[in-house]
């Protein structure tokens, strides 16, 4: 098994990254994440004006998996997920989706144990830790680690648990990995900007399908297929989601176009990621009784 | 029992409207309806472009409560909902998530039993009959039926099945109730513009809440609570869905606005309703156990 300590970071996703790291498919790979505020808010007393906020939105990598070229899919096993026993959340004026309203800046420590969130005393919240951030290089520049993308990135999808897959398309030789900002629980939109965030660890296996790739990442889970997409609105986003979504259909059935929009009004669920990250970011969620891998890769 | 036939059909919400039937609260009320396109379509060979669109998204009733004033919520148990054997769904070009691409208008006859749409030859999905069309009277003025908004109107929501609850603020006299536009199954977004439009019957029952209501409607599931917004984005309905979760939360717990803020990341769940009508529909979901019904209504 390859580890990867959490000192292996990288704030931007970019084909000039020097791998940390270089792993087969197939492979044991046991990432060590930093929160997303990279370790520096310890107690409630942290002011968030004092925050170097260079060192927020990390990620853990870049990975180098041999044999991946562009056009090809990396696919990432997600086969546990461990989190410390304390995160934090923070609310930054100006930030989340009542960033209209005038707040003020806030942290709390929160403490995790026997699977719970302990938001304050009697209320707590079942724990589903997952992957705020999971992604490849793009093919040319640098994309922040904070941003989502079609690379993936900072998706902040809470059904990115332990045993999804996630299927990336590959842009780059190597792929160049990284992963982090693990969230102990999360709700769909993420509201406030900050979730429980959270250090910990993250094991994963790599596979790749060659000469073919989705067009956005796409989630795997037990019983459905998720395209995942993103955009300056929600609006943008929910068309680029339908439209894959309705692509897909039109390659399993061999449909037109009309009749696979239809089927969409049943079967393709449109559901919300985050609204408060840079690109906002939306899922076409397919039962795999209607939709198979292969017609979400080409 | 009350019964409102299906002649008696509405195209706006307004407190002009002559009610067609007093009911009381605890009264069963039966109201039968007419599919959304007006049970114009009966088989494919129908042109859309013949369509009289006067005729289209209309409402049984409307429906004088009696002791329902402004200020008040009415309450509307979903007892029952059932749909006819065959319904019609349609592309309409320009319209539904896709409306830039370019497509044919066309119209598909579904047949529904045992409890399965029967899309094709194969494929079939379950049946999900819910209401589409529900909602009271504007304080002033008139809404189209094919709208949403704080009345209620043309939601599209999934959840809004047998055996869930709306609340409903009362703006005039007699709340003014109206309901149709049934659907067999419908996926969150609702992309192509339509889904299984189909008549049926809608068995209710309506309750007062005197003296307060909600900023929007509030569908009760078994787990949740749901706060039913709009906008002319997704992205503004999201805003009005935190807005009125947060404010909720704020209640329930006497927090300031931080910390409940913070909690929405964690316990709020922000789903699509639908994005294809006049005004796209988020929902603002909230299990039970962490909200009372009392703190979404003031």
């Amino acid at each position: 098994m390859k580890v990867v300590p959490r000192s292996k970071v990288i704030y931007s996703f970019s084909p000039r990254r020097k791998p940390v790291e270089y792993v087969k498919p197939q492979e044991l790979v046991l990432l060590e994440t930093e929160d997303a505020l990279g370790g520096q808010v310890k107690d409630e007393a942290v002011s968030l004006s004092k925050l170097d906020w260079a060192k927020v939105d990390g990620a853990t990598g870049p990975l180098f998996v041999k044999n991946a070229e562009p056009e090809d899919t990396l696919v990432v096993e997600i086969l546990d997920i461990r989190i410390n026993e304390e995160g934090v959340m923070v609310t930054v004026p100006k930030s989340g989706v009542l960033g209209g309203k005038r707040f003020r800046a806030s942290t709390k420590i929160v403490k995790i144990s026997r699977g719970y969130v302990n938001f304050e005393r009697g209320i707590r919240v079942k724990a589903n830790p997952m992957i705020g951030t999971i992604g490849v290089s793009p093919e040319s520049g640098s994309i922040p680690s904070g941003f989502p993308g079609r690379h993936g990135g900072n998706m902040d999808v809470k059904e990115l648990t332990a045993g999804s897959r996630l299927y990336l398309p590959v842009f780059t030789k190597g792929a160049l990995f990284a992963a982090g900002d693990l969230h102990a629980v999360q709700a769909d939109g993420e509201l406030c900007v900050s979730s429980v965030e959270v250090a910990g660890e993250v094991l994963l296996r790599f596979n790749l399908v060659k000469g073919k790739r989705p067009d956005w990442p796409v989630l795997e889970s037990r019983d459905s297929y998720a395209i995942l997409t993103c955009g300056d609105t929600l609006d943008e986003a929910t068309i680029s989601a339908a439209d894959s979504a309705v692509r897909a259909l039109m390659r399993e059935y061999d449909w037109p176009f009309e009749k696979a929009y239809m089927f969409g009004s049943l079967a393709v669920n449109l559901e919300i990621n985050q609204v408060v990250d840079p690109k906002k970011g939306v899922r076409a969620v397919i039962s795999k009784e209607f939709i198979s891998r292969d017609s979400l890769l080409t």
